[in-house]
């Protein structure tokens, strides 16, 4: 947690572009108090052939799917601001390069999720902070 | 919205083939009022040795995982009626080609999705009616 | 349902080992009266390039994403002893061969599934039973 899963075009990413944009999402969640290494982000490359909007092949699409376990909020407000955020870490690897973006985010159950065989402390808790210090799952 | 992932065998489909199948999925939202650019299709290759039902390898399966974010309906008859529908358009491209398939549809949370920058519309609003017509997200 | 997304490093498995972990994943299905051909596994070999961990390129990382849609519990107790099975069988594929592996289970709506245009049969039913005694949908 967080896992994302970022559809881009073939070529649309350098290696570079790729790690500053992975970095660029971890801060965000390290700035709410998550270890580093909760932040998974996959790159998938999708060929145009096989990448349709309203039924028509594209090549300047990024389409991000963003799941959440760690942390869930149902406050309308917060969330509103938490997706904003999200939109906003995206726009230097999207809009600024002419690309079209779209992205959602899914919940998904906290009590279903394990690390290196390990349940992830309680969010907050002393011991989540320990892990982020230490970046990586305490027994 | 809706996103459609089709994981299918390399070779199953041409070019040709995604288009069509893309266009059908996407009338499928149209024809209830949703605008044509969210409706986002990625068509997956699996190979042979990575596609697995049952433990054995298969090499002619179509799995589909579809992404509601906008439409949701708590009616189970609506739903009934709804998941036939959506089985009944990937016919062409599945059991009439020989294929084996399997979907199913995720809903996830209405609050938590933009395009392009911006909030969609409300379901059914005349602002959501314009971005059809338009056929573009409109700030 | 189960789908099962496997994201590993390129190489990681051969086609055999795949095809173990696939029948290992089956076998636990299985064991709770499932039909064989509803456990799908996918292989997905993420490049070093594309896979991140905490903003760094892992080359050394499984992260696995469980869509459970036929089975779903409430009691915390099951949910728990289950995701600790489901760890417990991916060691052999991740921790004994040196690997980082990460998990979460994602639960869709039961009502929202069909298998070969078919409406599978309610959990734990004669229908069910017959289905995984012939290992395929019966209409």
């Amino acid at each position: 947690m967080p896992l994302w899963h970022i559809y881009h075009p073939v070529g649309a990413y350098s290696d570079q572009d790729k790690q500053e944009f992975a970095r660029d999402i971890t801060k965000f969640y390290t700035g709410v108090g998550l270890p580093d290494f909760y932040v998974v982000a996959l790159f998938h490359e999708i060929p145009e052939s096989s990448f349709f909007i309203g039924g028509e092949p594209t090549g300047n699409t990024v389409r991000v799917v963003v799941e959440h376990i760690a942390r869930h909020t149902q406050d309308p407000h917060l969330r509103k601001r938490m997706t904003e955020a999200l939109n906003a870490l995206m726009l230097r690897y999207t809009k600024d390069r002419g690309l079209h973006w779209e992205f959602h985010v899914d919940e998904t159950p906290q009590d279903m999720w394990m690390i290196a065989g390990l349940w992830p402390p309680a969010p907050g808790s002393e011991a989540e902070q320990a892990w982020a210090r230490e970046n990586r799952p305490i027994p």
